[in-house]
């Protein structure tokens, strides 16, 4: 008759990868600020609680989708937190995305309390959410993995075991970064092409099939008339959201300032999305830098 | 038996794409500064010419790789240059890597005077040379690309019209303007990485199946034991030099500031490649700049 | 017969700006780790304590110099840490050199304990704390001010109240940043006046006193035999070391990401720095980045 | 009697520059290809000359004040050009604004026919140009330098002979290049302040006397309300145009490109300054940046 789960977090993405899991047949506690999430939640067959202690205390699983580490913290280590709360033994799976220095502090402090527990942050946005298609990686002792993995299972098509606790965290926002910077390169290398009387659809062929060759042009092609699935096509609705992919941006960087690595490119796609930002395009696709590249 | 075929500048690159030529049955004529280069070609049955008067006048088909665009405006426009010495109606190959106005300029020289001319640079390297399976990124018109597919494909496996005279130039500086990005973005998320505590092994796993997918990870990956090919594994011998790569970041650069296009990243690119080639690193495979990105 | 003042932090800074206010009449007892730092206190006639509290308990002012925030978090917030430990109505004056979400953090807690509390980062390095010519950047409440001001004055020279809590902060890290990103303009000026054949002493007649002046060349000019005091003349031994104008700039991007400001350049030069660090060369001068771009 | 001057090109700057070599008694012969400016020349007591070989024939002096190399080249080398048409031992003033490479080009064609030739662009602007307080720097040799000093006395204030041929232009670029990115620098700086609560006027206090100070704070000081005669207090209006400053930052670049110096600051300052004026902010002046960076 399923496990009693508990759920923190019913936002965009928090709600379907909740809903998700009542369809698999758990019992699904939430909890959110939000009276029209909770309602949600209940429309789909799980229940409310009215408090984080509330929705700690029956669980044997708890999963927690956060907008970012000071919340975590919060909710986590606080004294009406989770893990002040929670029966021993408890396996706690974070799905925010946030720094990998406060996914290592709250995992260190549930694992010394003896829970098992994983950073899992994902990827697929609000889509895959609903689909049921997220790519969770994730970071935590093999044990903790191990029991995670079928919940992960029910709200995810790819679940890839980066290493100990904050690898998840710490792969997400290095495969982020390199996004980042290959999005705006491929925008740089159309709004070139366009200065000099390339045709787009030539450079597509060209650079698809050689050394260019990347994600964000072969699959997320930020010119329109290329991929028809591309937001291109769709006046730059996201998609994922510039504002999103900053925020993942600003996580790499807080990370490489922490542990001194020097990444001068991605402090570069930080800055000029957050140039793009400060525009007011955050709400436009990632993709619509090639518009800011190109003035236009 | 054959067509007559002149050939200019028979280094790295251009001796053994005239060897090919002559292994293909046509009668090929060289020109170079260098003795050396001349007898190889004579040894593998082509023949040596004096002067570049002496390679035009009886030339049915010119093929020209030389270092950069002050050679090329020479070779092609000087008084003792090919547009003054070859007939009406010659086939011209500029297969050089140089910026896009001089090739713009010199194909107009070449039009006006009533020959044919294609701009077709190359990517594959030496070793695409010697085994004729370069890629040729063609500008010109229609006509002068139907003339000269034959003779490129001799050279090449990969003959792409990019469009009307530059457009070759342009295609390959979008290219690799675009390649030295996410190179460097591929080394950033490595090197980031290492100080979270992530391994290669597990940022390749994830990322070469998600978003950050690019060439310069699947297919050249910067660290060692990941792909047995990659120069990583080779003590980073190229492969591509990083001073070709700098080369080709200059060029984009300059077209860049000549067309009005904004190339932020690009810009930053060709900043640390200049950086690296400073600290006497030009010979290395554009690869390593990971290990200045790390200090080792 | 002078004011009971507790000191934590006697390093390189903090020691001889202990060793000042003892020398102005006032009753000095420090704590730190280091043993030999607290013999050092106890040398000039201070006293030394066994603990934070041992410092607090007695004191009417209370000044600390530490490394970093985390730090200044720790020995002003943990349980065994000041604001538990002194009486009510202390004067506390932070001089670390921190972030700016920490300094308004804690100086929030501190007032509303019923303390008076300013932010007092400094300028001048060893040589200033020594000879008590610091600059203090000063943030905080006037009364505050106004009671830390006599005490700034023994151990410095020039005294800016910037605004409130954490505006001392924020004037440091804003100033650095400036600083860093000018010397760096300066440095790059001076490579490519080498590599275009225009003397150094040239270029500095000629900025000087022009739109390219900054203090960065006329009062800290990087090449050497233009102004003699220069750590270009001594072998780029610091002066102001790379490593602490990596930290600053660090904790410029770490405010630049929390409050969303847009620093393109500051993002770039931490990035150089921190490349420049990589290299081993964090304990050279600031200015010697000019033989990193030099290739030197 | 004065001397028979010819000059090239009486446009914003070149005409109050001729204006004020009329005014000092001397015979001005001068074109341009605009009759206005022609008119406005004869209307002071200039003459007017319908061709270069006209202005070139007599003359003693020749100055040129032209828009780019591409001009400067054609007009000194053409066959129609100035060294085809002037008599020995003329002395050659080429006032704009030019690449390195073009300048030291020119100047050894013009001192292989016998003629005395430098480079002597200005700093000043328009204002400068009426009020003949223009800085001139100046390549050339000791003898052209000294018989151009009286000249440029006329229509400047401070003129700096700054070495061989061409570094008068290597001066202009590097001192322009250090001014652009210490402007972004500053922009920057009040950009992070605003967002931590620093007020303007604090951080100019501040950092105007300590290692931030720079000409772009301190004499062009980018926020309204601090410097009376700043552009900022007159909403933006040029000063010096942002369109101006791409300019000069795009010829540092193509210098350091040509020359292999590494500029990362200088290439970024070059970016941001292009993409601020993609955004049809060209015509305002560079100072404007900050409005940019900060999204208003």
């Amino acid at each position: 008759m399923g496990t009693r789960i508990g759920f923190v977090g019913l936002g965009n993405m928090g709600g379907p990868m909740a809903s998700n899991l009542v369809a698999a047949g758990h019992q699904v506690t939430g909890f959110d600020l939000s009276d029209d999430a909770l309602k949600a939640l209940e429309a789909v067959g799980g229940a409310r609680a009215g408090s984080i202690p509330e929705v700690a205390k029956d669980a044997d699983v708890i999963v927690t989708m956060l907008p970012a580490g000071r919340h975590v913290r919060e909710i986590y280590l606080g004294d009406d937190g989770i893990l002040a709360n929670v029966k021993q033994g408890t396996l706690l799976i974070d799905s925010s995305t946030i720094d990998v220095e406060t996914a290592r502090l709250v995992s260190a402090a549930a694992v010394e309390k003896g829970m098992l527990m994983v950073d899992a942050p994902v990827s697929g946005g609000v889509g895959g959410a609903a689909a049921g298609t997220l790519t969770f990686m994730v970071g935590g002792a093999d044990e903790a993995f191990a029991k995670a993995d079928p919940f992960l299972q029910v709200m995810g098509k790819t679940i890839v075991h980066a290493g100990g606790a904050g690898t998840g965290q710490a792969a997400k926002i290095c495969n982020n970064m390199l996004l980042g910077i290959s999005m705006i390169g491929v925008c740089e290398a159309f709004a070139l092409a366009h200065k000099l009387g390339l045709e787009d659809q030539k450079l597509y062929d060209i650079s698809s099939k050689s050394s260019g060759q990347c994600w964000s042009l072969t699959s997320y092609c930020p010119v329109p008339d290329i991929l028809p699935t591309s937001p291109a096509n769709n006046d730059y609705k996201p998609g994922f959201a510039a504002a999103m992919m900053l925020k993942d941006l600003k996580l790499s960087q807080e990370a490489a300032q922490a542990s001194n690595a020097s990444t001068p490119l991605g402090a570069q796609a930080a800055a000029l999305y957050s140039l793009f930002c400060q525009q007011g395009k955050g709400d436009e696709d990632f993709s619509a830098i090639i518009r800011f590249l190109e003035g236009v």
